[in-house]
């Protein structure tokens, strides 16, 4: 009696995938190692579409401005923040940021289409690896909070990011698209992110103390790590044909298991881009 | 420079919930108490919905079958699936049961409404704290694959499912809806559930050996539990204006937050129906 649910899955990619997946190695100077207590992460940063957010968290990077800062709200199925002590100098020395939510494009802007129209938005996709939103008539496009995407938290109005971060744990908080600033995403390590202990309780059970909340041990550029301690990691490249098939194979499922067919929509969020470690030697 | 990204979200609750949340107690006799190594977990079973699978399943706890099952599969934004060694004894004394995916319904059925048209179903809402699909003019409901839901593993064939389980702990699966049978959703300890150490690690990273596998120290039903060891636990009530008035309020966000708002539309499995601990004395 096999329980093939998952094996199902993989050969759904086995039978419908016709071109082989294609993969895009990490820029070292545009990727980021984040040391956790228990685990590392890697973030591919988004210097194409953020720009301004990404050289923001580099220079903070590079600084060592993470080094101590703790996941101070970490809500199960929504986020996971972190950030200087509030209102401290640190966190005041930081200047604020121009929004960066979206982009212009015209109609020559290439991207793998995944749903026309969609749920939040009229045509969803994915672009060098990322989840996006896109509007024709307004000819625009943007990063969506799909899971592991890290984005700058900020005050009510909308130029007041500067450091504090947040990275999204749970089911997509879609609702905050285009009006954050998205500027990387989780590629390796994930469960490391999961695993940071939740600062807000159940109700009725206390919230987590200060001295208990997860600290970074460290955020820096992997081009700034030592060789021997570097994660190289290559991701899924999504703006090919390979990738295109794939995303149809998930959205007009064929395999066995689906002995009732799902409708065929597929949620932009719930389409995984691989990633795999390489040497570095 | 205050950080308010979540606070807002808090914010929006108290403007725009009108009513008083309301609670309702969990029915020992259909909740769940699953001890891991690492962390105590709460599953509400749905007994109206999937009557058959509930009574497996507190079958199966009550005679202690998930000692030491194995959380075997592990896909980070995936699932986590446990249960007995494939093909074992113990996994072949188990016998399979028929499909219970969704439910008939009439006119006269009552929910919360989520959205409508809404992605994956005609109609999206909650009933009795689940998050549920419709379809009126097929006169059926179901049970969404939302994070935290628990459901049967099978095989090809629908009516394969038998002892092994998985719980969602990513983006929601919803071509998973209809074809499988949901039984519970976790209302405690959902961030044990996301701990679970993968098996399947990045490719290039060795796959988790069976031996380093998280084991379930048990499941039983909570009546079974001796009333110190308890964890008794509310759930918001989703069948009530306070509720349907929260659905709104995240469908319509009024906060100064949302500097542009977002499109009016819900995603049922970004709704959270809160927990909350209750004294046992």
């Amino acid at each position: 009696m096999k329980k093939l649910m998952l094996a199902a899955s993989s050969l759904l990619f086995a039978t419908s995938v016709v071109a082989e997946t294609q993969w895009r190695k990490l820029d070292p100077q545009n990727t980021v190692l984040m040391t956790l207590p228990h685990g590392k992460v890697v973030i591919e940063l988004a210097p194409e579409f953020t720009p301004n957010h990404v050289a923001r968290f580099k220079q903070l990077a590079k600084s060592g401005f993470y080094q101590g800062n703790k996941f101070y709200r970490v809500i199960d199925g929504f986020v996971a923040q972190a950030g200087p002590k509030d209102g401290s100098e640190k966190d005041k020395s930081v200047s604020e940021l121009k929004m960066e939510s979206e982009w212009k494009i015209d109609d020559s802007w290439q991207y793998t289409e995944v749903q026309q129209p969609a749920f939040f938005a009229p045509i969803t996709g994915f672009k060098k690896g990322f989840a996006i939103g896109l509007d024709k008539e307004q000819n625009r496009a943007w990063l969506t909070h799909c899971p592991g995407v890290i984005a700058m938290a900020r005050g009510n109005e909308p130029d007041t990011g500067s450091s504090h971060f947040y990275i999204v744990n749970g089911q997509a908080p879609r609702y905050l698209d285009r009006i954050m600033a998205v500027f990387g995403r989780v590629v390796y390590g994930m469960n490391h992110i999961q695993s940071i202990t939740r600062t807000a309780g159940v109700e009725g059970e206390a919230p987590l103390k200060e001295k208990d909340m997860i600290e970074i041990v460290d955020v820096q550029l992997m081009s700034d790590v030592k060789p021997e301690n570097r994660i190289a990691i290559e991701v899924e490249d999504t703006d090919n044909k390979a990738f295109a098939d794939k995303v149809q194979g998930r959205k007009y499922r064929t395999a066995a298991f689906f002995y009732k067919k799902p409708p065929p929509v597929l949620d932009v969020c719930q389409v995984p881009v691989k990633s795999r470690l390489i040497s570095t030697k």
